[in-house]
């Protein structure tokens, strides 16, 4: 039994402190809201963001930062807090306790990946990062669900050993970068097929979406330091395939109404919430042109939302590209000699 | 214009001809029975297998084989009658041409490729396959569709150039084995989401089975000299999640019922038809076994078809196995050094 912290009692966050628990670790659930933190207490359920899951008994619903003093401390804050919250924090934790991060994105100012901003900010512990397909209410209804733990080799495998269940099935990748850049650039695609959707186009132009968008994903990636075939994994293909055919999406719900014809504005305000797909998209697209990759799926989703493109348009520019080889700009043609 | 032949009159091969009459070519579409094709030719429509689709006037739906003499044919035959129809058309084909092969498969008595049946039955032809993400409905409908054609370079840059138009986007991949082992592996996967389905489990476990099993498929493509990242690509992952998803498909509603504990053949009754992917399952359970390759999903499907395992052990099996790397066996872990 160990002692684990998790910070930030949304959904996801409520989810993993009772997968802990039930793992048999001793888990405080720190939020910052003392009414909602004393009601979770009492009703033994988080009845806002994880509403029909009971919380074990040895979860403590709490407002305690003291109880960031653990062996594991799961960082589970929107993308955006990530650098405030790891400042927050750092005072209660443990020196040479490991952090793992369930957000996903990349620091809008500074292109980071959050890994990179928590190690900036967190000089003293471990850091690993979480991702896969993982819908939270399916992880707390005990519905089997994987995922990939990206650190080094070491510490991803204490992360392995701690979070494993029968349930929940943990494994290992030392490549960072690429698991961080798959979770941080899906929203873009996932906003696309919703796009595709709206226009009322198919399954095949769905797939085609996603099949090409992953590929321009992992040559972003490979050129940032990632490795190809970890976009083809649970952090890639896995968590895209989740998040482009989900109802539940935010991202597709938004490509959805653009597709149909909508205005930016009138989208995200009727999505009435922050659509990370469209951060995404802007940084996604500046990364494309500051490495010099092409990214055509990525350029016309910025089109689009930013400049006024039509996406009827924007789908047939993807289709009349010049013609192209599949692997290209990833594999050596050479291989196939 | 080329002069192109389509074998093979069911619903694939129409919406292909259909697409390559668009294209500008003169196309005959050849079935074998009379009654059928002269109703298509006086309806201009294939009413039983592409309802709604109008044939274009420079279609010519025929039994006439002479027809078969072509600058490209185009080969849509189910599987398992790949051989006999190669011996059948082989008299009337052009020396010369190209013959694209659109069935998915491997042949069951010899685990060949169906190129590799192909090539030892036309000698005098190149040949080349076709595959990707692409219900035929959505092909006839002009809803914008990608797609991947391998062959040695020359001959898939011929094909693309043939094939391709604003709606229908045409990849060329060298890769003929990883491309033809996507296509025909997939269907074992369709039946293991429509299993877990069945069993009440939810969107984390099904994309869970899609990534790890498109692993699996991917270390028997490799082994059997494919790219790995082929899988990544429109014939692995993009049909893979066309497969897994659809409502249409067979395999996946077979598998929605053996998870809910149906007996085989009552599922294969109820279905009413060949199921691919049970077939598919018992070559793919055999290669893992003759190249001693880890495939733990596709034999825990094999359990359940063929030796009566409980599909809920099979899922517990799968979450229980030791601790992994996601990218093992596929990645020399030198390249994170």
């Amino acid at each position: 039994m160990s002692k684990v912290a998790v910070y930030g009692a949304g959904s996801w966050g409520s989810a993993l402190a009772v997968l802990l628990s039930k793992a048999g670790h001793q888990v405080s659930l720190i939020g910052r809201k003392a009414d909602e933190m004393a009601q979770m207490s009492k009703l033994r359920e988080n009845v806002r963001y994880l509403p029909g899951v009971v919380l074990p008994s040895g979860l403590t619903p709490t407002t305690d930062v003291t109880e960031l003093n653990a062996d594991l401390v799961i960082l589970s804050v929107p993308s955006h807090n990530i650098r405030e919250a790891a400042q927050f924090i750092k005072p209660n934790l443990r020196p040479g306790g490991i952090v793992v991060n369930t957000a996903k994105g990349l620091e809008e100012e500074t292109h980071n990946r959050l890994s990179e901003v928590l190690k900036q900010e967190l000089t003293e512990q471990a850091i690993a990062v979480l991702s896969g397909p993982s819908h939270a209410e399916e992880v707390g209804r005990d519905i089997p669900t994987t995922v990939v733990v990206a650190s080094d080799v070491e510490i991803a495998e204490k992360v392995q050993d701690l979070m494993m269940t029968p349930k929940f099935r943990v494994y290992t990748n030392p490549d960072v970068i690429g698991v961080e850049l798959g979770g941080a650039l899906k929203n873009v695609i996932a906003l696309c097929t919703g796009i595709a959707e709206g226009l009322g186009f198919g399954d095949n132009t769905k797939a085609a979406l996603m099949t090409r968008g992953l590929a321009e994903i992992a040559r972003l990636g490979v050129a940032m330091g990632g490795h190809p075939l970890t976009f083809a994994g649970l952090s890639g293909v896995g968590d895209l395939i989740v998040t482009c055919t989900s109802q539940h999406s935010r991202n597709r719900r938004a490509g959805v109404a653009l597709g149909q014809g909508k205005p930016l504005d009138t989208v995200l305000h009727d999505v009435g919430m922050v659509v990370e797909g469209v951060r995404n998209t802007r940084v996604a697209y500046q990364l494309s042109l500051e490495k010099n990759i092409s990214m055509p799926i990525t350029q016309q989703a910025y089109k689009v939302l930013f400049e006024g493109a039509d996406p009827k348009i924007a789908v047939t520019d993807l289709m009349m590209r010049g013609k192209k080889h599949e692997l290209e700009e990833v594999v050596e043609m050479s291989w196939f000699k």
